[in-house]
């Protein structure tokens, strides 16, 4: 495995690969790295002929309230794991690398991102769909990476691929879960034993979504209400949203008819937790 | 020559080039083509082994107002034009092809779009960035070719190709002039003989100010008044804007030091003309 900081060491070993005929299957993440982000190394592992993994802390697509400064960070642990998990090529630059002075130019999915998560963090998913075209630009990949917990970046992901023809095939690999059902997230760490089973409700009033669905019920309104009463909504747990939205446009629907996205998200505390289902198509 | 109309069927002749190890030089064009358009192809035709020229209307650089309609076009001339120029593929796409239903990711270069022509063309420059990343995407060129007299375009795409990690060289090529010193522009078959004649102020008041800067003046404004001087006032002749800007940062500057750019557009009837010249460095 080779890591690089820098990017023109590391363009020159992509050019190197992509004369070789190699695939390149690409994940990136923001380190502090979880068995979410080790399925999709897995997969790529599986898929392609090189496995690069990125580690960027993307301040682009932090708010000014947000928790940038104390986003977890432990590269060395990240490292060993994807030293363990067979990955060829790590990429983990610095701020100024990816972002030098007088940058300027950003990337807009435009309606995708009003909605749901982008309702409550303006400027998010700029700064995710910035960092992920400069990332696709370097490393050139075949195949890239998208874990369905960030449901929104995923769909808006590849929606902006397929605007900007970009030439890279998007795969969105599903939710992994801690045993007890918790959507894994490098933000877990941030929660209180108290917090911790407080947020079990998050994917708790999933799953009575899925299950009311199932016995028939189509009514948007009714599942949405079902859920918010399974939330516990005292002691700084807070609904930031629940929507049932169109799976390609993110509009809300009224009645459930194609695919379907149920989405949350809860503030545990200081912690802002997301999680989703998709229903029907 | 292999002209195109749909992308896929383009990729596809993209991609053996690509692995028969060939360069490709690009340039892209809203077509009408002139003697500015048939320099950057010569200068491709020396550089690369394939040349791929785009002839491409981009609607999204047009405000409401603007002339998207009426903009000349002649596809069976240019086809005659880019065959004898030795071009090897032409990209010629329908609106829909690039622009389809509920497309809405637009890449954005920031401060650099928002004075000289960004003023009074409010969201051009948008549309600019956008239609070339994704043409860079489909076509994937080593060096790509735009004019000098597309100024502000030209250090924006430069900007922004920097910014995104595009792998993709830009070159600016020198304005091609008539032989009375009017700047080549497709634009200017709108004008009748008597606006063709005021027209020939632009670059005279641009000759003034080089020769000003020759003399020693180092004033911003005793250029730009001199200059105001020289475009006839009167009859619909209305100047849109004079200024003398950093070449890098298009911020103006009171003196005149480093590279400095002294661009002009200057409305001659209904025809919106622009011109600029380099001065220092």
């Amino acid at each position: 495995m080779r890591a690089y900081k820098g990017i023109r060491s590391l363009v020159k070993e992509i050019e190197a690969t992509k004369r070789q005929g190699k695939t390149i299957g690409f994940v990136p993440t923001m380190g502090c790295l979880h068995d979410g982000h080790l399925s999709l190394i897995r997969k790529a592992r599986r898929d392609a002929d090189c496995v690069v993994v990125s580690i960027f802390v993307n301040p682009a697509q932090f708010g000014p309230n947000e928790d940038l400064k104390k986003y977890p960070r432990d590269i060395k642990r990240d490292l060993g794991l994807l030293r363990a998990s067979g990955v060829d090529i790590v990429f983990a630059p610095g701020i100024k690398s990816l972002y030098p002075d007088k940058f300027s130019t950003y990337v807009d999915v435009g309606d995708l991102t009003s909605g749901l998560c982008g309702a409550s963090r303006p400027g998010h998913f700029r700064g995710v769909a910035t960092i992920v075209v400069k990332l696709f630009n370097i490393i050139k990949p075949g195949i890239a990476y998208f874990g369905q917990k960030d449901a929104q970046q995923a769909i808006l992901i590849k929606k902006m691929v397929h605007d900007l023809n970009m030439d890279v095939k998007i795969k969105i690999m599903p939710i992994i879960r801690e045993k007890d059902g918790l959507a894994m997230s490098s933000r877990n760490k941030y929660l209180s034993s108290q917090e911790r089973k407080k947020a079990l409700s998050l994917n708790r009033s999933l799953e009575s979504a899925k299950d009311l669905y199932k016995k028939g019920e189509r009514d948007s309104y009714k599942i949405i209400k079902k859920m918010q009463g399974m939330i516990p909504q005292n002691n700084g747990t807070k609904i930031d949203y629940i929507d049932v939205v169109d799976i390609e446009d993110l509009k809300s629907v009224k009645r459930i008819s194609g695919k379907t996205l149920v989405a949350l998200a809860v503030k545990v505390g200081k912690t802002r937790l997301i999680d989703n289902t998709i229903l029907g198509g």
